[in-house]
């Protein structure tokens, strides 16, 4: 059974894909143009009640929420393609850990500057240079502790690849190739590094290179 | 090896205490109180870098992010206690699912009217009865999608208890007892014969009991 993604060209879907290049899962994209609104359409809305991408289909069985669906395939496929959640229970709580403060502390300043310096436009929002200056404020105080923990282990949770590090990717790659705010990762050592690394897997390349955004 | 649970008066790592007890995983806590800001002392820092409540120390190993933290519990005891994940891969899946809604569309308008109605003077924040009811017209939209779901299953992730239910208790809490809002809860039939189950559990009532709130 192919698993069918929907809304391939957002940011939190591209967590998704890279998840499943990774795990070796077989996917059909199903385009959902948020730019249209085509994500509170009463057929979108029966799979993903909340009206926002993505949601997958996988036979019978529907799931949405990013972060959610990343943990769902690496945990079914742990003994296929890259190992994604660590080796052990204390490896798998920091993977759990670093997942979440993606989602709490870099995910939101990231999306407000994103929505401030590139994309409000599009969605209907007045680019303000006040509330960009405040996210990028936020931004480097989480950047400064990430400096703190990657000069320590190679990647989020460890020594190892994880999901932590795939949910990073949409938003650092608008920050560093699209919003020109590259030396906020440059400026760290550290972060720098890991980003090189992590964004030249062949999956992430894969990725965005077939999957364009809008957002 | 005790676990020790700091912050306990918090909602937040009252998720944990819940899980911890229905695990059958003995602990003893470490007050933090955020009222004075302790968890911006540079010792607690060092603990948790983005300074907030909670954090665990179990022997060598520290954890942050209070939904990371019931994860780790609930695997590493799987096999004691309530079983918290559902049994199958497609029932983890949905206890994540449920568990990433909590996150990004319950908390964030059920924080934000609590802060506006409760406990905006403790933290030098200024009531704002514009900010409450934009926040409580977020929440009934929130709250409509959860009356269909639990119409169809007993618990968010399906007809079993899991850590996707424990982590609404404490802000659902506030709702009903703190903020004279129970009518939001009360209007959707599911939604409060959902909340009299969990919150009748003796896990909640004894740690509703032994660490009462600022937060």
């Amino acid at each position: 059974m192919v698993v069918k993604v929907y809304g391939p060209h957002c940011a939190s879907t591209k967590r998704v894909l890279v998840c499943l290049v990774e795990k070796g899962v077989e996917f059909e994209v199903v385009p959902v143009d948020v730019t249209k609104g085509e994500q509170k359409d009463p057929e979108y809305l029966k799979l993903q009640p909340f009206g926002v991408v993505p949601v997958i289909k996988d036979g019978d069985y529907t799931l949405y929420e990013s972060r959610a669906i990343m943990r769902y395939y690496a945990e079914k496929y742990r003994s296929q393609g890259v190992e994604l959640l660590g080796r052990t229970a204390e490896e798998r709580g920091l993977v759990e850990q670093w997942l979440e403060v993606e989602a709490h502390n870099f995910q939101p300043p990231a999306y407000e500057l994103a929505m401030h310096v590139l994309f409000g436009p599009i969605f209907g929002i007045t680019p303000d240079p006040k509330v960009a200056e405040e996210n990028e404020a936020k931004l480097v105080k989480v950047l400064d502790i990430y400096e703190d923990r990657l000069s320590k282990s190679k990647y989020l949770a460890g020594d190892f690849f994880s999901i932590a590090d795939i949910s990073h990717l949409p938003f650092t790659d608008y920050i560093v190739n699209k919003m020109e705010k590259e030396y906020l990762i440059r400026e760290r050592k550290h972060v720098s590094g890991w980003w090189d690394d992590i964004s030249s897997r062949p999956s992430w390349k894969k990725v965005i290179d077939l999957y364009r955004p809008p957002i």
